[in-house]
């Protein structure tokens, strides 16, 4: 399906190994995880991104963790949970993946459970994938244009991405179609790892700087958007990366439909709204770069978009319209 | 009113000198131009940029090319008026300066009467950067916010710039308002120019990512978008640059009145409407940078803002609706 591209993470003898990001597409490099302090820096820094990735990651990760503590107990595995999250509080994926390995643990407190667990994180997320990749084929037809944004690909899961699956089906299944890249400043998802990895799959894809989207789209060239999310909330609500609001407006004014794709484990029954998540302001010299340093910066690292911009949300489960997202989920 | 700002270009001994604002804010030096290879050059690469100032600046490069010419004719400054425009096609100011020198030649072919004309337009703008200030002013009410996209700033034209001269006039007065500069990709005019110079003149700025806009104005920030333009056409669509019309639809969806300031001479009677104005498109290194050089790119310059999007346009002579602009400047 995606010959090319090579593994987001691997999972060897114990030992939790990320290809690094933040270097792609120059490099190609493993990162290898020696100390729960090296796996909170990868997720900080974005070596190991994408929602699904992060919780994938975080499981091996916590496991690693249990595997080489002396004395491994309930009370470290906690604390190392605790931790692990704190390296991106808005990924509902990391907290869900942690979470579910600490249950497992407290049931059967055994650090073959927990590998066990992590491994059925990581080829659960393989079957999703492909699940959303079915499901949501058929939204891209012959000819048309797709927009996405930021990375929500085959670098951000373990296989066939969220937003990307649909067009990797699609793509397997010999349609032919546009993807438009916004490159999502200002860490350059789009244009590092999105159009990089589509482009080695072979299908066409064009790069856009992230305010281009609107002319693109007044030119007729724009048929669908597709985005990926870190966190669906009760009410629909999607929270993905800075700018995937202005897209889902412009779509609206276009008339364009929206759809996001992700795990229903991006599902945060335990908030009701996106007005109630956290946002996580990032360094502002990742803004700034070289330029006059004595500016101020916003950087925040996601925004809101409200469940009535969103067409519908694709999940292994199938489509649902976000405001019954938690309906659906429950069925 | 601006004092730590250099002068954007200087006319001396028959010889123009260009602020080179392709390596500002990190350095601040002159380019000299002696031919009209070096004019044409510094107006397509952007080492002047801003529609008044590039009229400017031709004006004098044109007279430049007459005081140098062993024998200046009608016909050699029609063909240097005609290879000025050719260097950034969509800026009307360009034209519009180079054609009134014409005009002056032909009808007192010296070169005194065009550097005359010359200093003439430069002075003019002067004057109608401040009268826009004073005009668009009191849009800006105490404690507001302001978004505004590229630099239609001081040095964009020959002193208070255009969108920001409602802003420097409002700063004179002690009213207290912020600012957020987009940062507007690929070349990163608001970061470089629009950030810097506001902040060098004690503006409180803050600047963001282009794709942050609409997550600003969600949170209530922003009060009023205020930009610059390249040309207006006769039923009242605005060219400015890409990401303008990002700009302008965000502000309709979330209620927030949309300014364009500009001289009256950047009114373009002789076309009907944005459709039919050609849109540059630029090099795709700028916007590749080092990511994967093998991807497709898009790279218009300009986008096409439609008159219903437009709250109002400011010139020196007053604020009119955009799709009254034709019948306004007539009158």
């Amino acid at each position: 399906m995606n010959p090319g591209l090579p593994e987001t993470l691997k999972w060897e003898g114990g030992k939790l190994h990320l290809l690094d990001q933040r270097i792609l597409p120059h490099q190609q490099s493993y990162l290898t995880i020696e100390t729960m302090q090296d796996a909170w820096q990868a997720i900080n820094t974005l070596a190991v991104r994408g929602a699904p990735a992060i919780g994938v990651a975080a499981g091996f990760a916590l496991t690693q963790a249990m595997l080489t503590s002396s004395e491994p107990s309930q009370k470290e595995i906690e604390q190392t949970a605790k931790y692990l999250k704190s390296a991106r509080p808005t990924a509902v994926n990391l907290s869900w993946a942690v979470d579910r390995l600490v249950e497992s643990w407290i049931e059967s407190p055994s650090t073959e459970t927990l590998e066990r667990e992590a491994l059925a994180i990581y080829h659960e997320d393989l079957a999703i994938c492909q699940n959303i990749g079915k499901h949501g084929a058929d939204l891209i037809q012959s000819n048309q244009g797709v927009l996405t944004h930021c990375n929500a690909g085959s670098l951000a899961v373990s296989r066939l991405g969220t937003a990307t699956a649909p067009m990797y089906e699609q793509h397997s299944r010999g349609v032919p179609f546009r993807v438009y890249a916004d490159e999502t400043r200002p860490l350059y998802q789009g244009a590092r790892l999105t159009a990089w990895e589509l482009d080695q799959a072979g299908i066409d894809v064009t790069l856009i700087c992230d305010n281009m989207a609107a002319t693109t789209m007044a030119s007729g060239k724009i048929d669908l958007a597709l985005v990926g999310t870190d966190r669906v909330t009760r009410n629909g609500d999607v929270i993905n990366k800075i700018g995937t609001l202005n897209v889902a407006i412009l779509c609206k004014h276009f008339g364009i439909p929206f759809y996001v794709a992700c795990p229903s484990s991006t599902f945060d029954r335990n908030t009701d709204s996106g007005q109630k998540v956290p946002i996580e302001q990032r360094d502002k010299q990742e803004v700034l770069g070289d330029h006059a340093a004595t500016v101020k910066v916003l950087n925040p690292a996601f925004d809101i978009t409200p469940a009535a911009l969103v067409t519908g949300i694709i999940t292994e489960k199938g489509i649902t319209p976000a405001a019954g997202i938690a309906d659906f989920l429950a069925s």
